[in-house]
């Protein structure tokens, strides 16, 4: 660790202690630009931490000081110090910054916000619906009035989806029966669709959209890298016609500066009170983050993934 | 013709002058379900007309009124009185009503208001940009002061796309050099694609459209009954998520009591003034309507197309 006099001005030294990993990272190694350009070769592997200040040359960010940053995969960043967010008193479990109360939660709350025009009784559906988008998507519709139906891979996460987190029912994806057991869950159609993983599981969303359904596009885990020969873009495009859809992509960080400031207001208080549920995965040891991202994409973890570090 | 004593309670006999043949029965003849139950055998086509009422058994609508009604493709109907819609005395050319002036117009009026969030300066692109719909999204864009870019087949259409509706640019999509013209015509990208056709120039429009781009979708002429194996759904929903669009479906009827008395305190006078053009292709005989169906959705017509009764 550099000595302060060695610390760039208004920059910080930070420790990891617990890092994010995140499924978008899946999109941006392929080389082919996404909304953001590919990661290069050698570059460290974006993601947010939860982080001790080590060093400081900002009188803003004290040294011992808890915060979040975009350390990447790495026991050490140095960091312009605007660009470290203090984890706020209120939260208890700082770990929670890099989920529920982070990005994924911010994902889910911006997104339904701004796109979903939610209604009581209208049925919701979304993928990965014990990751942490997908539990906070689902616990904030059911929190509207909404009937919520996760799609999860596994009997212990149907089970996790209707116990931890509120959802009024819960469909494996690996069923060979799933497109029946989801038309079942959603006896009156689907009117919103948040769509966190893609391809086949929209595939089998699609027919049971309701007129004037909204598809909410966050993330697409399971079409990056693969090809889809299923249903074509004319068809898509014929189904939002013949029903009125409304597909919008969106990410975060277009929506941030307009929900975070009522995100906050509204929800850590959720967590406190017990209302609002969160599941972590924690992975020991940073030489096994890449095991551990492979591992979420192929959906062999219950809850937010993490990498806490030694 | 019956005498008015036959004439059904609260019901109109109406001899039709001028029936408007519409690109949307094209997705209604097929044995399949759409946003309507497909025609049956036997049935007549649906299509609105300019009408006389000839017999009338009901006090509202008198004998000699000039009116327009969904008589479809026949020379006479016997209608509700409630489903006929006197032609206001402010329109000197009826058979706007049917294009410019009724559904088609209003499609144009309220997708746009609805979904558009047009911008002054913004690229908008439009497919059959001579026809009644294409022309009214082009000179309301235009009126907003939005780049407008038509797309049609052949260069007599280019030439009335820019002399006779204001766009500022027209493309040739049978040119063979197609994506590359339309490239050039939208140098800054495509803000606003109002969807009317489909199929190979919708795949054509898609890598041009821009970050926060929308998509509006009111009837996509050229997949009806075709298979179109181009882009899967899979790489529609990717670019969605890449560039954050907004696709949206949508029929008139849901639309029009919103926007229908705005729509008819506005437009009119841009007609009657000569800031808004109208052009119309008039087939003579019922028994040529098949016929200008086909060559209309070969794109044979410029303007609209219409039916005059002999």
């Amino acid at each position: 660790m550099p000595p302060v006099d060695e610390v760039p001005p208004e920059c910080v030294v930070l420790e990891t202690q617990t890092i994010s990993i995140d499924p978008y990272v899946r999109a941006r190694i392929e080389d082919r630009p996404s909304y953001k350009p590919p990661i290069g070769i050698g570059d460290v592997i974006p993601g947010e931490a939860v982080a001790i200040v080590r060093a400081s040359n900002d009188p803003t960010i004290s040294v011992g000081a808890l915060v979040t940053a975009h350390t990447g995969w790495a026991t050490h960043a140095t960091c312009p110090a605007s660009s470290v967010t203090p984890v706020p008193e209120s939260v208890t479990q700082p770990s929670l910054m890099l989920g529920s109360l982070g990005m994924p939660g911010l994902t889910a709350f911006a997104g339904l916000a701004e796109f979903g025009r939610m209604q009581p009784g209208d049925t919701l559906v979304v993928a990965a619906a014990t990751g942490a988008v997908g539990s906070m998507v689902g616990q904030l519709a059911n929190r509207a009035g909404l009937r919520t139906v996760g799609i999860v891979g596994g009997p212990e996460k149907c089970r996790a989806a209707i116990e931890h987190f509120g959802f009024d029912a819960a469909v494996d994806h690996r069923r060979t029966d799933f497109p029946d057991a989801l038309q079942a869950a959603t006896p009156n159609g689907i009117d919103i669709s948040f769509e966190t993983v893609g391809g086949r599981v929209f595939e089998t969303v699609l027919p049971l959209l309701n007129r004037h359904a909204r598809v909410l596009i966050c993330g697409l885990v399971s079409q990056w890298g693969a090809e889809f020969p299923g249903a074509s873009a004319q068809a898509l495009i014929r189904a939002s016609l013949d029903r009125s859809l409304h597909l919008h992509g969106f990410v975060v960080g277009d929506l941030a500066a307009a929900y975070r400031p009522h995100f906050y207001e509204d929800v850590p208080p959720l967590f406190s009170s017990g209302a609002f549920q969160a599941i972590e995965h924690r992975t020991l040891g940073l030489s096994h983050a890449p095991t551990a991202f492979l591992e979420m994409l192929a959906g062999a973890h219950l809850g937010k993934t993490l990498v806490q570090l030694d």
